[in-house]
């Protein structure tokens, strides 16, 4: 099966690029199966059920979020009708919506999808180990699952790698995402799991994160609010994952996408 | 010039790597000036003189630290009398040691190298904007400096492309290191400076951050701690940016390197 | 019935007043049951088996632990053993030892102890309220259990008065511990819930939460370690909360106790 | 000389309670100089020049703030203005405003007030220490200075205490804000400084630091947010340090305060 995973969209900017590259590249990749990050794509703050629906056309099976979930109060009641929407995890036990799902691929395979957020240097979740344990442990791979992809939406790279091999040979791939920064790791774990830090963000890399950078900078010198945070403007940069699975649905490749914007452009072959 | 950072070493595999690949690289890149961060040179924990010199013959021209920086009781004397090594700038004044230098490199150029440390999910140290910009209203590049390197040691990439935005066009380069992971956003900003948000570590990626991955994986599940943590052994891959500098100091082209060890290739023609 | 509960022993000083004055604090002040938290009890880090015997000859209970818990190696299997000893109770699953116990105080009354810890400025545990709520179900106040005291291990004042309303009418006494700080806020929650946010240490508070002051100075103004921290051997306060319930199970009155040392003496009549 | 300092005004709860007090507290106590931190007198959030206005006719000489001075936009203009209103003073240089002021009491005599925010689970403000020994370097307790107060903004304990002995012997009263919880560790340190962890806020204590406790809890328990936060408006605890000066400027007496709504009354002589 061949997967692709594309990292946080921040506002605007980041969703015209997906919009616009996704439906060709799910024809010139092959893609089965396709996750999208969507935790910022309003605004730089949440989701709303009209981005969703923008998201699914363009080729997207399904959608992951963070942080930053509920930043639009449409997505409570958006996220419990729509099941391709998936929050994370490791909130706790009553909150709406689900954290993994799984789906039936357009080549009839199926691909579990979990989403679980880190807790290092972020607010404190339950435990994302154990979470994404029962969902694995609910569907195993090569058994009940033909694929299972992981976004772990962390800030420490010493919990995301972490998560790595906890669940190396169980997942096809654990991803992280929320730094909105690509990283240039991604490896086969020794068992068989691929791995990368962070899929870095759909977003205008001249900018902080994906925001405009004259607040944040302002913020970072002086300590006191001038402004709001916006979206950069600017052309994105589409940033992802490409995994090829193979027997059992363990990787067999694992390869960076970035296309457009100002970074190195990367294009799995 | 054409400049090489290289991330921090973790432990004895990533010194071996730096150690056995450099002085080929000095000579088939043509190198001018190598800085290396060392804070994690020793054991994971620190540096010694013992490895500053190791570093040294190995063609480093000034080694960088970080958090780590006084993990070893012996670096504090040595980062008295050896003015390679560099520790954060934004300690408070009076700490042992410099935070920048104006190095001589072998071609005549003078390099500046400034280290400093970020302050978002970390230690509360001295205010980093301010003092890199003093560094740099000191030693103005193209003018004092033919090359200025910033090293940005910070876990936030919020923090680290924030810093380099306000150093752009003032410093060659803008690199940031800690996170132990390369990232992939290695640009040329607006100013004219290069930036990638973190260079990586040298050292085993098979591991936590450079670390052996069982201590880490029972403590972020167990909540407990069983054992040491200490550095991987297998084959360590060098993470580093290179910069090549044109008229005036600025960046002309920036590229990653990645060398040995899980990750994928990437080094500059 | 008539409950104290004790604060932080810290290193020797606290230690050696608790067991000074225990013994007839129990009797002057004819109590039924003693808790003490013991966490920082050895050395001010973590207790040992000998420590637990010797607050036990002295009139506690039940002692309670929090985030150095597990700082002295002993207290893995002696938790195991010995059910006075108590850790907090949102360690994950499969954590050695209890987080909560039922006990028999002398009058025969069932004294139903928990400890649980925070998240805010604090490791990722399990959720506390989840596994608060948990232990007062299980064992409901005025039917199961007599009285029911929570030692909450936190940092934040919002995280331990968040507790406080939670378990209103569902506790006799919510304290919070950790802070090493006694508060002056004791008050019966509307719901009958005594409450204080912080019980305060037994050490010395000439010091910096009862260590030796030198270190903590340094450490903050040169953000380097010249040394260790060890505890503060001046006379110690003993801190801490009386609590006298009625029918139910619920508070009728609770008080501040500070005895010794350089604290402004509070003692219940 | 006789002063008192109020902690965090929390809306309007607190600020009525203020105003309807603090006139007799003026005569009763024969009070010389009295300082309230005002840092959430405005619906919980910042601080305007009415409220300001309000305090000073009550009888406030200073006005210090913390985290949430610049919550009401209006602040940053009227800082510049009114030399009685305090913002933290290791705010970055060219901060709109002043971190200390010499006063006139009303006797005639000049009181040095200084506010210094901490940085332990904060915003990384410039170095406190550094920032704290300057003022009273520059305006010596005893020579320049007839007393001296510094009011701590802080959240850590160890911080807390840290600065007061750092302080001790130079100040009349290092006293600690923003916990909005009481301590009851008032004591004078070995070099003549009157100390206390935290003032205590004047609010209802029938909250979660002071605010209504429905959304607070909510947030806890649910990881989402379901509306805003809004100041708690029962019956306000008035709560604050009363200090007693004799030669030298050095504390020969330090109280609690805490008069009003739940909290057990505390009322210096
Ligand atoms: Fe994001
Ligand atoms: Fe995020
Ligand atoms: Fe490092
Ligand atoms: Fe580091
Ligand atoms: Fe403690
Ligand atoms: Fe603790
Ligand atoms: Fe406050
Ligand atoms: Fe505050």
């Amino acid at each position: 099966m061949r997967l692709l995973f594309l990292g946080d969209i921040v506002g605007r900017s980041g969703r015209e690029a997906v919009v616009s590259l996704l439906p060709r590249l799910r024809q010139e990749m092959a893609l089965d199966f396709v996750v999208i990050n969507g935790e910022n794509a309003a605004g730089g703050f949440g989701i709303t059920a009209a981005i969703c629906d923008e998201l699914y056309d363009a080729g997207a099976d399904a959608i992951t979020l963070g942080n930053h979930a509920w930043d639009q109060r449409e997505a409570l009641a958006h996220v419990e009708r729509e099941d391709r929407l998936i929050r994370p995890r490791n909130f706790p036990p009553g909150t709406p919506g689900r954290g993994n799902g799984l789906y039936e691929a357009k080549n009839g395979a199926r691909v579990l999808v979990i989403n679980a957020m880190g807790r290092v240097f972020m607010d404190a979740m339950d435990d994302p180990f154990a979470s994404v344990d029962e969902a694995l442990s609910d569907c195993p791979l090569g058994d009940v699952a033909d694929a299972a992809l992981v976004d772990f939406h962390g800030e420490a790279t010493s919990e995301k790698m972490a998560m790595g091999h906890f669940c190396d040979g169980r997942a096809s791939l654990v991803v992280g995402t929320h730094s909105h920064i690509p990283t240039a790791d991604a490896q086969i774990l020794p068992g068989g799991t691929a791995y990368q830090t962070d899929a870095g963000m759909c977003g205008d890399y001249d900018s902080v994160i994906g925001m405009e950078k004259d607040e944040p900078l302002n913020r970072f010198i002086t300590k006191m609010p001038r402004g709001r945070f916006t979206p950069a403007l600017g052309p994105a940069t589409v940033c992802g994952v490409f995994v090829e699975t193979g027997a059992g649905g363990l990787a067999e490749r694992v390869e960076p996408l970035r296309l457009g914007g100002r970074l190195k452009p990367a294009r799995p072959a």
